[in-house]
């Protein structure tokens, strides 16, 4: 008997959120039974080319108990990668192979699960799948802590992001505080292109609290002689300065302020790292001050310990969606979420034609950045404060958070 | 009328777990009624030297509330400072000034919660109050993620940077293992002459994670080429090598492994940062595979929002014990935790002679480390593992951990 099937992958850059919409497409297939069986294909798309998938309806079934746990752990579960589909104009084989594969597998679904180069994946599938008449759905649901894809207001994992780079700061803040001398620190955030996560340094400001009391976003050109200025301004006013700074920040010529080699990935983008040890050295030498450098690193899209309630709600919730959607037929879509108002924070989820946001990038607006370029103005603010509410109920055992068992991903070592 | 008033200030660098050694000494005198005021001496002994302090009883006396609060702040609330006491023979001014401002403000008792050059001023101070027939009691509570004070089994703030390591292990574990693909990660962890915080990165390893693969201490030389063989084995048997790494790794030489300029602090120690970029760098050069280094930074000892709720307890209970030794008539020491046993996990809190502790510093035993100097033994795993248990309630605000007001350490800025 046809069976049908649905199959859904992660890739891209982890977040803290991604894998709670693998859990929302987990319980929108259990609860409406559209699909027979949930398959994931582990690292991506590159699971179904190299026929690596995982029964999720068998797991999830065996261990209810996963569910909550699946939600809360980081990182993808069924891994990634960084595979770029060739244009099928070029090379159609792998298009031929895919779509082969979910007719073996009894595929009606195809669910992919990440930013930008993710949705890339998703326009080119469902480009060849109408050219070939395919019937398979074809949607994606967005994951990136760099909160820059288009047509939704804002995307999974990067609330949770927001919420450990907030709080972070705060604890910098505390820890900086301390000692009666004049210092600067400087702390270096993800984000290339866009600054909404440096953005939400910002939230750390509170009735006590200043800091950041600079903020430098990659949308406005960054100028090392104004910068030195406000340092120096700021140090005449108080003892600690903390600086927050998008990695991606450049010069009005487009050079990026980094120390560091550039190379690039197999997307083509600069791998960057070093604005804030730049700014470290610069501020050494010019002001002569003690100075620090924080380089948030890795942990700021993994500390799944610190997560954002109503990020995970609703990626969870996105997860769903994407199922109930190709239900009704939709395909070549992105879930989406729109903003219905701040406060009460509202959101409605719908859906995007995909060939709107991939390879589109989305970045704060100009007008949500201080005319000097240092700072981030209210209404940033206001669209911020409500993805960083809320906190998760993670589970420790022997002291540490329990997450999934992912030794699938590293052959069992 | 004579009061009995007694001083506590905070010294050296930020933990998680000071400010419950504070609340511990003010619960301590609330409860016993010993002493009629508290006075909080801002920026350790420089509080005294420039006549700054907050009125402790005062102020919890209105706010009852704050002392969960405090009890959960990081880094210090009453700040810190780098000040180094010359030597009474040599100059005795401050001495004279210091136990003057112990008589204007009728002090019996003064507490000093500091590391290892906290404890040199208590012994200085001891020193200097015997030789003058002093009757104030002098006594140090220990404080130091780096956990290398002698005579006491562990130190304050220690465990809970112990579960910041492990746990930011595990995540960052989590968020390596997506790729298939061959590739090092380097972190680097505090700890310039002691690797008890790197040793706790094998923490992270359970039921599906080995990570971390490698484990290099400060008490072992470290050899280049035995790090290269040891990482190319690995790299054989597996796709992700993780590696955590002490900042004070040496060679057999006794030179760091360091990629940065070396400067001196105020108290002579080397400031060092940089093992990790540099052993990225040597990876990259010889062995051409993917490497990234991830510096933990400050809040290593500044994430109270995930703070041992065993280290905060007994940091707690050893504030409280100061406050008890001294109405004993105790003076000249320091507060100390002996362990009884590791399961169930039991300790004892007593007291021990500061000069048997300043100046001293208690490294790993050799024992405790593999014979190949690149892991950790049982032995230390069983040590670790009880000082990182239990979770810490704290409270979130507008998404964010409550922290105390330290504005009166910033100029209310």
């Amino acid at each position: 008997m046809k069976q049908r099937n649905c199959m859904v992958a992660q890739s891209g850059g982890p977040t803290v959120a991604i894998n709670a919409s693998l859990a929302g497409v987990i319980s929108g297939v259990t609860e409406s039974g559209a699909y027979d069986t949930i398959y994931g294909s582990l690292n991506g798309i590159t699971g179904i080319l190299n026929n690596k998938f995982i029964n999720l309806t068998e797991l999830m079934t065996q261990h209810p108990e996963y569910m909550d746990r699946l939600t809360n752990t980081p990182a993808m579960y069924l891994g990634s990668c960084r595979y770029k589909l060739p244009h099928y104009m070029d090379d159609d084989s792998s298009y031929v192979f895919i779509f082969k594969q979910f007719e073996t597998y009894q595929v009606d679904a195809f669910f992919y699960i990440g930013g930008n180069d993710s949705m890339d994946t998703v326009l080119k599938l469902s480009e060849y799948g109408k050219r070939i008449g395919s019937s398979v759905r074809i949607i994606g649901i967005p994951k990136t802590i760099d909160n820059d894809l288009c047509e939704t207001d804002h995307t999974p994992g990067f609330g949770s992001a927001a919420k450990y780079i907030a709080s972070s700061l705060l604890e910098i803040a505390h820890d900086t505080f301390i000692y009666p001398v004049k210092s600067v620190t400087i702390v270096e955030i993800m984000g290339r292109d866009a600054g909404w996560l440096t953005a939400a340094a910002a939230l750390a400001r509170n009735e006590y609290n200043t800091a950041p009391h600079l903020i430098y976003l990659p949308e406005v050109a960054f100028d090392q002689e104004d910068f030195l200025l406000d340092v120096k301004r700021l140090l005449f006013e108080r003892n600690n300065v903390i600086v927050a700074v998008s990695e991606g920040i450049r010069d009005a010529s487009g050079n990026y302020i980094s120390a560091s080699e550039k190379s690039k990935d197999t997307f083509g983008h600069s791998q960057l790292s070093g604005a804030g040890k730049t700014l470290e050295f610069l501020v050494k030498e010019k002001l002569g001050v003690k100075v620090r450098s924080v380089e948030v690193n890795v942990l700021q899209r993994c500390a799944a310990h610190l997560a954002s309630k109503t990020d995970l709600e609703e990626s969870f919730t996105l997860g769903k969606k994407a199922v109930a959607l190709s239900e009704e037929g939709v395909t070549a879509s992105m879930v989406t979420v729109t903003r219905v108002s701040n406060d009460p924070y509202t959101v409605n989820y719908g859906h995007a034609e995909i060939k709107n946001i991939a390879n589109e990038a989305k970045c704060v607006p100009v007008s949500w950045i201080s005319p000097a370029g240092n700072d981030v103005e209210q209404p940033l603010i206001d669209y911020l404060t409500p993805l960083i509410q809320g906190e998760v109920d993670v589970q420790y055992q022997n002291g540490l958070p329990v997450y999934m068992d992912v030794s699938h991903l590293t052959g069992h070592q």
